[in-house]
């Protein structure tokens, strides 16, 4: 397998990967070059202190990944606090872009506003098993706190890494959610771990991506974070910093040895939002339907089988039990102030895929085929004679 | 024109009908006999004091009405309250039952979840000039209040009167949408007035019907109120008191000298809801949804031809302009105890539609059928052998 | 453990319900007496031959029940028909009445229109085991045709039996959703057996029920079927044959010993409607709206707590591959005789909930309470001095 | 005033313009100068003859432009073909992406598909006196074919077009409407002309603008066309071919006396997309969604102000009356193959903007600034050392 790396980065990196995967810590996370470490800024707002969804005070993200032979796949899961979800759930919407996918948990999302449970991302047909996990952790958790669970709605979404993944194995089960809840954290790898690690993004690797950015509103500093498992787009359709990236990445092909590339935009992206703006569901809704527009940033037009599904969340406005309260304060931003938090969802989700695929490991496919690092093409993408 | 009421009845309806004509006032609204005053209870919950929307503080209704020769329609109006809205928004959704329907101003509703206008009711080529009379009249109250006006989304809902009115002259035009706001009260007329004057129910006259109901809340009571413009249903298909009350009246109609009546389920009921419950627009949403039970109690399946379109708004956590604050602190029923304002949905709607039936004059269609009052049938239906 | 039965019905059902234990066979439905054997007449449509979902030819619906010390509770799969649908797709639409759920696989039934596997129903915290079951079905069953599958969305939908079921167990797993699956048939038992076995309706005993219609379009006789799973709800609330039934049994309650009732309107309904009329995902979308209709005829408002989640198909229109052609032709009933359709519609849900009460036996709960089959208040509710 | 262009040009321009206003036909429009003339190309699929809209066969586009001393607006108006609309419905579907706006009509093609009467597109406050036009149109027209009108759904879209026009002034009447249908063609002009006489794009003068796609299915030639009225975006956000032209144009704005520019993305786009292809309304609300895309590339995040609507329909699929077959035959596109339309959608709606953009003349505001027209800026933008 030869490919634009040179050996030392490649050694370099394979040592990286053995070690996350012993360790799993956020150290490794620290070390991850960047999309900005290569000096590519994108849009125009100030990011929050790690660039990660886990500025938003009390979010936590951890990863399980699963690489052997046969399976190349995992589990993220999104923690939206420390306390327990199910007895203070939080202010949360839904927003379905295209919806060929199999997200579960939108629809109780959708009609009550609120979230009662982590986030997991997973394969597609690990959705199940994924659901059950949750609905087992969230159990015990519950018995721990002499909570009843009769009804619970968990969310589960996913990407289809099949071209990496032999996805019909299931290779995702209890033991890795619970582990990826356990090992959550406000610092976590990006790239091909946990539910992006067989994902690919325009015919290169795609993977867990991340960033945020500060809104100011009268004074106080909130923060928009987004996550993306990023698994769409065609080549071709790539644009990088105002560069037809994808055209330029496909002339270099002939050169490379079983390059991979995508011929057409499908394999879907999730996006998770988080936030600690004070809003209400409906305002949720329409502060993730811009992360739509950081997706159409990076090139692709939403093809049929690209299911885009985003969900966010806010940690203000929790939800506590009624014997706390028939009536409940809420604040909430005022609409005319609401143009920021619109402006940041796009910006943290076009970085956070750009994240999710420079982070990411070159990587073969079930067939063999290598599918590329956006990483070993930056070097060409970003001189200055580029195009 | 002979029906079932008795020659004193008739005179005494007739001339009740040219005083509301004549002079529009509440008094006469008072003088109306409902469907409670027939020993009829709907539902199990406490009715507001005047079992009407107005029991909910500071809405206002008012009606336009045209009957003359060849024109039988009207206008009616309902006010949030007496300030102007459009400045101090209210808190609204919508709901689109049945979308075959020309209502306008929807999709701001839902985008916003707010209500910046008052709601107007007319017939259904009658929109268009409405909506052109809302804007004058928010215009100019701006003007007054020197706010300035550069985008205004009016809410005009419609039902077709074509069986009863000439409907393609559109006789409503600016003056009539300015008097019914003018003359807007807090008792007002149910019936044959307004936007109900031309409209038919179940194969037997519609027209305005309102009703509420008392939540109790911790303590504190709140209205649900709720305004219908009736002019939906197949006559078979009516269900008064548990009884297959349409075909009970169908039985009857050979006795009936040029008895109109409906073969197919279509021409739509517009449906209002106020209340001063502290409703998020979501909830607002989930409740005004409950009104669409209401509607089936009275029997009918929502047929293809009726659009059925649901408009809510309360007065609690209202709007103001964002120079007054960038977060706004609002108040919201906590969702385990919103049972009580979905009954009340459903039971004020359910209420309203009768209301709208029985207090309407027997009427004479375009045709010379007759769309007669379902007060003319109460003897018979509400006997105890009826069945 | 007393009850309203005599002692020669009590033997004679409970031998009964032994008997479906272990046979599982479609003649022991045929011996249960459904709504129609009381003399009920629901509606005025005619019925199909069955008057059961599976009057569509092709539809199949199977249970797999668990009956035990601890658990009550068990699958219901319907089959869109015999071949394998994720390879010749149903035309297909969902409606969300009320989000409070947890169903699966309505958010590609709504992007793309189409069904590519099996409905199976069960209970709440069991969705992703039957979820994963559903999966496995289908994997194997494109494995024998050599057909691949990287992507499949299964629907599941739910309600929450932990009134009679110890729901946390999560008794249903693989195998039962298998069973279900191969001993689906044309006629199959209602009331407590699969998906229904531990529901509760109106704070009796509810389960699984079933009707039809017939649709005459230009002289073709097409079919209108629907399966509920009937989980919803309050006592007082309970419309039978014009009466307020709720009310007079809940009058009988203190005559009968550990009588449980419901005193609010939770717990869900699940409906599937299957039919062979030509009609769009659109169209078919406005039909399930109506089985609405046929829920409110039985008295409840839709509270908070009950999901209201309605699926259907047709199986006209199916969609091949796309190697058979990439322009589908196909028959769509105009929209203006789409009445009888929505009629159908509302008067086949209404049956298909009495149907699920009535067969379903009077079960105890798991506080030892007992939940009455509709069955034991038939005779004083049909009798003529009913009220 | 000056502004950037030669006073050559300008002579040019404002001896063109006269033309226009004083002819209003085809001719003047071919001579505009669009964007493919300035040696840009949008996209990568093949464009129809006339790389406008109305290359969907039958399609006709007219304006009626008002320019004088106070007013600038007028109204534009899309017939999808040239017999009676409201007889042979149009298969349609609509797409709301951000609700801020004032349509009408959109939720009839929500419910029924179906599109029934021409579009008109308007300023803001217009939509009433517009709605009501279009109604006397169709009613009058529906007349002459003995056609009885009881109920029809007008379809009106609108921008806000405060900052050229003096909005409350609603200058746009019945004639205006119906001499735009009056001459409307296959050709038209773009630009600073019928609905867009007065709106503003990215802090430049935006308009009309169009442009097509061809999609190939299995060998045969079909046509996806798209028509925007222009109205949204903050000048710092305005993305051309791969450059930051936004904040490239701003730095110029010290050179220019009294440039306009928008601090704010907000005022809409309102997007009309035509086709030939046989897809269904669910369908065709896929494709008008992509359009999105189109205007994401453009640069905008889809301010809070900017409502963003869309309304797509096919030429292919009509629904004529009930009487002449009561099952209808369609065909569909697979949807495996609905890609390329997606991508069309996308591309037609970026280069629609683009058109409107630079075919406007730079015009003066009400507060006497200057709207740019891009083309002034294109020589700067478009030499090789730009950025």
């Amino acid at each position: 397998m030869r490919y634009a790396l040179s050996a030392k980065e490649r050694r370099g990196r394979k040592a990286l990967a053995a070690l996350y995967l012993r360790m799993g810590r956020r150290e490794q996370a620290m070390s991850q070059k960047r999309i900005r470490d290569y000096g590519i800024q994108v849009g125009r707002m100030e990011t929050g202190t790690r660039n990660k969804i886990t500025d938003v005070p009390g979010v936590l993200v951890g990863h399980s990944t699963i690489k052997n032979e046969e399976n190349h796949t995992g589990v993220t899961v999104i923690l939206p606090g420390q306390d327990n979800a199910f007895v203070k759930k939080y202010t949360a919407a839904s927003y379905v872009h295209n919806g060929f996918g199999k997200s579960c948990g939108l629809v109780q999302i959708d009609e009550l506003g609120t979230l009662e449970s982590p986030i997991a991302l997973t394969n597609t047909l690990n959705v199940g098993l994924v659901w059950d996990a949750l609905t087992d952790y969230v159990i015990s958790q519950c018995q721990k706190e002499k909570v009843q669970v009769r009804s619970f709605s968990p969310v589960v979404g996913e990407c289809n890494d099949a071209s990496i993944n032999h996805i019909q194995h299931r290779a995702v089960d209890r033991e890795h959610v619970l582990e990826a809840i356990r090992c959550a954290g406000e610092d976590f790898a990006e790239g091909d771990v946990g539910a992006g690690a067989g994902t690919i993004c325009y015919g290169l690797k795609g993977g867990i991506g991340s960033a945020s950015r500060v809104v100011q509103i009268h004074g106080t500093r909130y923060v928009i974070g987004v996550l993306v498992q990023s698994n769409f787009g065609a080549t071709e359709d790539f644009v990088f910093n105002g560069l037809p990236a994808g055209e330029l990445i496909l002339k270099r092909k002939r050169e490379m040895e079983r390059m991979a590339s995508s011929d057409l935009d499908q394999g879907s992206i999730m996006t998770i939002l988080a936030t600690d703006l004070p809003l209400s569901s409906r305002q949720l809704k329409r502060v993730i339907r811009r992360t739509g527009v950081g997706i159409a940033r990076t090139g692709a037009y939403t093809g049929h089988g690209s299911g885009e599904v985003m969900i966010g969340f806010t940690t203000a406005n929790r939800i506590p039990p009624v014997k706390e309260g028939e009536v409940i304060s809420q604040t909430i931003l005022h609409e005319d102030k609401i143009n920021s938090a619109f402006q940041a969802a796009a910006e943290a989700a076009h970085e956070a895929i750009l994240n999710s695929m420079v982070c990411a490991e070159s990587t073969k496919g079930i067939k063999g085929e290598i599918y590329h690092s956006l990483a070993e093409f930056l070097p060409f993408l970003t001189q200055k004679e580029a195009p």
